[in-house]
């Protein structure tokens, strides 16, 4: 077999698994597959950097599949270069408890490097996972010692490039020069809704030129001499991302599907199969017929592996000797772990009698005592850094003249942002934070579920975070923000009292491994809340906890979050003059306090206490969970106004003797 | 005085009321105002087809402030050129009940055009405006009878040139050759975190011109002549939309904050307002001067406006006369009203004994139904009107050979697809819908937002709504996207439980006249409810109404919505047949329902009926508001998997076994 014969057998080796995979399970997308196999091929085959035996070591090429319902596709490459996927799996695609689920997903097959589907997503993480490379490498390398020097590389489809999200990471990637950031374009002029060119019109190449990419193509993408080539180039360009353009044709093979939309999302059908077979010369009628040749062939990535990752073993030995400070920290920075007595000195920060304090400024005061022992921490904002409060300072600011400052600058672009965290923390070596106004979650949302779904530690600083932040009015408060962000599984919200409960808070997200944290912070000051007095702090870890009240049964029970605890507070007091016993319960974060036991949660919250009254300037939306049928939730379900914050939180009723009047009442009610 | 002096002097006056209400204030952004009000004020003297007292006529130019933040700006000029906005309102800026807010607001100040703030909005609603433009003058201009000419005009700042929803609308807007479309770019190099170079490198025209947009420039934005010069080019392009790139200096004339970043968000400072004033020569110290001459000037606005209009209106009643049929439709069009009996023969599309359909199909045929009666109905959808069943047959395609047709092309981009939905509804003369899956409802929340915000009459169809769409896993499974709806002010959320269901939730969306409604629809096909036997469908009206159970006072009430409805159902038959009495609800619309009179709602869910039990293929949060304490909420407060639907409910253990068998726990539990 000539050695061309053995690359046309590779690749479609790959086509029919994937044909055959989407055709049994009833559903799924061939046609990407059929297209876009040779470029993937010639990349697993000839130029990716990664050990199928060993999926995670750190210096590992990364791959992407940004559209991530070719799936097929990937699955086969996994299978075939031999990760642990059987082919047992690639016949139980998209069924129950498989590891070859309709989109990948990350942590459920071995090799994916992130959790594909939402379109534009692969593109902007990839952007996430070349700046954490960068960083690394800059803060690490020393001259002779290339211990991090490794490509991203993704295949990023029509769709992808029409997503906002894709446009503000290429826009930052082009700023940052992200040299090792290499995208093949599987240019086939189809969308779902027929040809592209009723709605993508443009010129691709221009766009991404104006970015300061370097562009290759359009090539012929199923030419493997043309990829191979229009590879090497991008390698070679070490000081842009690279975007090569491969046309290819969607469904190629199909007789009568390829090139039109009906190719991309349903199984071809058992003759249209045959039909492909017998087009593109495929000699095996058995669905998932693997050829010995191939299958041999795909598994020499193992050997190829191991020796590339034993070279880069030696090389990270010679740097231990040469560097061992160094090392050292590269790889704790890798460990995903915290270094000891990490936080040993947050509680110092903040006492009783300070200055009243916003929780983004003590959040601010917390950021910068965490990186001078965490060194893999870093992050930035969407161009609101002097607001948000993030600025680490005397840590550098990345790709401003240099590359392993800890302060990014995202831009005002909130939905990269979200994303590249993602891909930093995907990455690994870093513990990623991003910060903007609370309202601002809204455009990033698609990237936080995808946190959350992929188990990832990112840190997001929602600050101003209620009408607290006063004239800038409805367009800038939030009130649906915390609903929408509770409602997220595997997304904890904490949203703290004051600074006492920012530093609990922040020693929630940065212990929590499997999965992102928001951090819900006020614009406008509040008191320290003299803990001799109240409930310990400590109680944010549990959720919620009893802030204030003695009494084993209270008349009523106040809750709050955040700036409205000391509203709850205030009433309290005022109630207990009236002689009414309540209890004010600080509950910070709802998924921490409703993971807590039963009778934790009945500590605080006892079941036979039904007088109930929250507070929080926000959405009611899910607080019936904790006041009942027979409590009231005081909040805000109602757009806010422009004015000063003050004067909104009166003009909106949010006051401690609102709290006192629905509490009295309450309790009336149960007296008749 | 000669005219440059005049010019000079209005600049002038623009410039320092902006100044002068930020100060009062105590907070805003006066660096815009100072750096773009010369560009503002040649649009706005020389181009701008408006009338100050009347600034509702249909063929006026659209004028949008896509930097929110310079409201102050915008509000000198509506009130100099004469609008209802008398100068006490710029001294109450960012007060609480001013007409002056912090961000312009749309419905609360006369002659604005849209709410901006949230950055990228303003470009991509004025898009949305521009495309309706079209749309309607391609229906109804005939030769000799111009009737809908104008222009849509924007300034927009580097920081809404970052976002991605701007990307996504400018490059459809170079798709459509939308050529009445001119934005000026406010490139003043300063963001909040220092100089845009920091996450801003890109060659914006080269950009633009690859979205094939007509760029002009970088021009120095702060000369008239210059300014003037390319508004009149980019008039005379009529196959491109412009951009024009007007470099200016933030903060112009502040001595010691001009150019620099702490010139954008807060107030000068009194000294350096007087500074100011000395350097631009403005010799009046009194805040708040409007020089009379400038004043007189500006007013001439008034006249041109309404000399401008009353030959549109002679062009109008040629019009009629000519094709009074066209005209007929138009002002129906533009009335925002519906044709009586527009919806009269809905009720026949579906009746009992039906083959079961999924309501996104029943959704389609309703929408085909609707645009027979309802010209003015339009819309689209991101790329998948196949699977959302939204085209409208026989009706065209926007921007595919012709302009009139009713289905838009969105492309993959749901984010500008949400700006651009409201910039239709805003412009008048469509009712625009847009369309695709719940989940992707993630990428678009901030213009839904604004829509509930501004009120707009927007209708978005989301489909595969739930674990119900099967194999294509979590990353496009809608968990927590109900609940964040939900809390959405002014968002009416409508997840009907059949066809039936589907004809009336379509009879709210169009007859809701002040806000969005998002219509949650099913892939899975349901059974159509048969209604001899069942509560009837017109309970949609209400939200929330019994659909089975005769009993007054039953054991136990079942509450779900949409395809979960049906397992309520069969539940409610098993437990019948253990000898339980329960009352099954259907609620498909929350805010519909908590509107109602509590009469109402009780007799639909009495109060003291606490054994409750709910199902919903969705995040639990929320559920408590309707079950209780001492109620069950069935759910899926986790994320879902990939694998056939039915496989999916089984494993998720939502099934009427396991509402009965709450159901039976919770009465024992009450029995005790």
């Amino acid at each position: 077999m000539t050695d061309q014969e053995l690359d046309a057998l590779s690749i479609n080796t790959i086509r029919f698994l994937a044909v055959d995979a989407v055709e049994k399970a009833k559903s799924g997308h061939p046609g990407t597959p059929m297209g876009a196999a040779p470029m993937a091929y010639v990349l697993w085959d000839r130029f990716l950097k990664h050990t199928p035996t060993d999926p995670h070591w750190p210096d590992r090429d990364r791959f992407i599949l940004s559209p991530g319902h070719a799936s097929a596709m990937l699955y086969a490459l996994l299978h075939l270069t031999g990760y642990d996927l059987p082919l047992e799996e690639l016949k139980r695609f998209r069924q129950w408890g498989s590891k070859t689920p309709g989109h990948p997903e990350y942590g459920l097959t071995p090799g994916l490097e992130m959790t594909t589907g939402p379109l534009g997503q692969g593109f902007a993480h990839g952007v996430g996972m070349a700046i954490a490379e960068r960083w690394l490498a800059d803060h690490y390398n020393r001259p002779g010692h290339q211990i991090i020097d490794h490509h991203t590389y993704a295949i990023v489809s029509d769709g992808d490039l029409q997503e906002g999200v894709a446009s503000e990471a290429a826009s930052l990637a082009g700023t940052l020069r992200l040299g090792k950031l290499i995208y093949l374009y599987d240019d086939n002029d189809i969308s779902i809704e027929g040809n592209t060119d009723i709605a993508f019109a443009e010129n691709v190449a221009q766009r991404f030129q104006a970015y300061g990419w370097h562009v290759i193509g359009p090539i012929d993408g199923m030419d493997l001499a043309n990829v191979d080539s229009a590879i090497r180039l991008a390698q070679a360009e070490t000081g842009r991302p690279t975007l090569i353009i491969c046309r290819t044709i969607i469904g190629f093979g199909s007789p009568n599907k390829a090139g039109t939309a009906s190719a991309h999302g349903e199984p071809l059908g058992e003759e249209e199969v045959r039909l492909a077979k017998e087009r593109l010369g495929w000699p095996y009628p058995e669905p998932f017929t693997v050829p010995a040749e191939a299958l041999a062939h795909f598994r020499l990535a193992q050997e190829r592996g191991r020796r590339g990752q034993e070279e880069w073993e030696a090389r990270m030995d010679a740097y231990r000797r040469a560097s061992p400070e160094e090392a050292g920290l590269l790889e704790e920075d890798l460990r995903r772990g915290l270094p000891q007595g990490w936080d040993r000195d947050l509680e110092s920060l903040f006492k009783a009698g300070d200055k009243p304090i916003a929780t983004r400024e003590a959040s601010g005061r917390v950021m910068n005592a965490i990186v001078d022992k965490v060194h893999a921490f870093t992050g930035g904002s969407a161009d609101l850094a002097p607001s948000t409060k993030t600025l680490l300072k005397d840590h550098g600011h990345y790709g401003f003249e240099e590359f392993c400052g800890h302060n990014m600058h995202f831009g005002v672009r909130e939905h990269a942002m979200g994303a590249i965290a993602n891909g930093m923390a995907l990455h690994g070596g870093t513990i990623p934070y991003a910060a903007t106004f609370l309202i601002f979650s809204d455009y990033m949302r698609p990237p936080m579920r995808l946190a959350a779904l992929m188990e990832q530690r990112v840190i997001y600083i929602f600050t101003h975070d209620s009408i607290g932040m006063g004239e800038d009015g409805p367009t800038h408060q939030p009130i649906e923000q915390l609903a929408g962000l509770r409602a997220v599984p595997n997304l904890v919200v904490l949203r703290p009292a004051d600074a006492t409960e920012t530093v609990e808070a922040w020693r929630v997200a940065l212990e929590r491994r499997n999965g992102p944290t928001a951090l819900i912070l006020s614009r406008q000051n509040l008191p320290v809340l003299d803990r001799a007095a109240l409930g310990p702090a400590s109680g944010v870890q549990q959720g919620g906890y009893v802030l204030w009240g003695a009494t084993a049964k209270p008349d009523v029970i106040l809750m709050g979050t955040g700036s409205e605890v000391h509203i709850a507070l205030e009433a309290g007091t005022l109630l207990q003059k009236k002689g009414i016993n309540s209890r004010v319960v600080s509950l910070p974060s709802w998924e921490l306090f409703d993971a807590q036991s039963p009778e934790y949660r009945n500590s605080v919250i006892p079941d036979d206490v039904r007088a109930r009254v929250s507070i929080e300037a926000a959405s009611t939306l899910g607080w019936e969970r904790y006041v009942g049928l027979d409590g009231v939730a005081i909040g805000l379900d109602r757009f806010g106004a422009s004015a000063p914050a003050a004067e909104l939180y009166r003009q909106f009723n949010l006051t401690a003797q609102r709290v006192v009047d629905e509490a009295t009442r309450l309790l009336e009610v149960k007296v008749k």
